[in-house]
């Protein structure tokens, strides 16, 4: 069983090595990950320049390759030969949940996605914020990846025994919880997230504008049978994407445009 | 109705000002674009860093605001306030067909996307390279978009008089015949893509290894009822797609799993 690490918040990142030492039991446990931070950074294919691959090791001695390329990069150069042949890969933990739409946004998801168009199974995983540390960012270098980590194994154990089917992925995240106050883990449909972006108009020095993109932290839809619904209950989410974006349900009406 | 015209090629594209021109018959069209290339760039939501627009204009003397977001974030800009309210959004011409998996990558695509986030119709469209082109990036300046900026046209018409689902975002492929070789319109749903990257190894100057991810241009299955089926035909492709990448079916099996 050889399984692939990465992450989307660069190879220095602890939930990476919390999630790299979890998996170690599984199997042999490869890390390439990204040499910087790409947060919302999408499903991203690096064509136009080259890409670099540097030996690190993380603060455990394991040793690493940290890309210049984005998580998706990280996937498709390692499937691609830069490492042995890889069985499933495993992408985390992110800090903050990664839920509703922000699964077409979260380079954490769409390593998963690379993985799952190379026919790989793929598994992305994030922690919620704790309550207290809504938006909070400086701090979560701090959280306790410990019983996210657990959770991540448990659920790669299922996927290596049962496989996942073709051009699907699985969506995990985790409530910022101890693992014995954990409630158990609910399969979930995609939920809906709230954004709460504003736009921010400043001036430079030269009394040029520009813009921020700013706003409160995005919200959910505690939903039943969602995955911020699973969250918010104490449950830990599992859902399963797909890759194919067609709405069947528009289908039919639109073909009456023509 | 107030249209806003994106791209992910960049502000002075020759797809987006067809795209412009043909358009303005049906409304007022405000133009913002990245200020560069930002092909296979994923749904990118730039929050770490501000974001400029700078007023451009395009070669026949529209007035532009050329940002340097990626395409999802020269949206929100928009849609946040930096143009007045807008009624739709159309993204592209694109030069090259987004199909298959490529609309998880593809910048034309989530331009659309980000608009659906955001309540607002999205159209993302796309021409397929001509049979002599393919992989001739270098030449597609060249192009005639003209064929499918009207055939936009007719498709934001549409989507104008009878609106979109909730959620629901619009992949228009357009083939790269002549206006009148165009056979008509099929409604599809993502077709398969067949990717054929291959890891390139070289060395630098100082013999340090650095990788390109080459490999012939990816192919697509023609099965009927899709993308590339209907391309392949002779057709212009209308595949609506959502932002729920739920798998439901898989949702049954996984909950076997606990």
């Amino acid at each position: 069983m050889h399984i692939l690490v990465t992450n989307d918040d660069g190879v220095s990142a602890p939930g990476l090595l919390a999630l790299a030492q979890a998996l170690r039991p599984l199997g042999k446990v490869s890390v390439v990950a990204p040499d910087r931070n790409w947060s919302a950074s999408g499903h991203v294919k690096t064509l136009h320049r080259p890409l670099r691959a540097k030996e690190v090791t993380l603060a455990d001695g394991t040793p690493a390759l940290a890309s210049d390329g984005a998580p998706s990069d990280c996937v498709a150069l390692a499937l691609l030969g830069l490492v042995e042949k890889v069985d499933v890969v495993v992408s985390g933990i992110n800090p903050n949940a990664n839920i509703g739409h922000d699964v077409t946004y979260s380079g954490t998801v769409t390593a998963a996605m690379e993985a799952a168009i190379w026919g790989v199974p793929g598994v992305a995983v994030s922690l919620d914020s704790p309550e207290d540390h809504q938006g909070a960012l400086d701090v979560r270098d701090n959280w306790d990846y410990g019983p996210a980590a657990r959770v991540a194994r448990e659920v790669v154990e299922r996927v290596v025994r049962f496989g996942l089917p073709k051009d699907t992925l699985l969506n995990v995240n985790v409530p910022y919880l101890k693992y014995e106050e954990i409630r158990g883990v609910q399969v979930t449909r995609q939920g809906l997230r709230v954004y709460r972006d504003a736009l921010v108009r400043r001036e430079d020095p030269q009394g040029r504008p520009y813009y921020w993109i700013g706003g409160e932290a995005p919200t959910g839809v505690p939903e039943e049978g969602t995955d911020f619904g699973a969250l918010k209950a104490g449950y830990v989410s599992v859902t399963p994407l797909h890759l194919d974006l067609t709405s069947y349900e528009a289908l039919r009406s639109l073909r009456e445009w023509w």
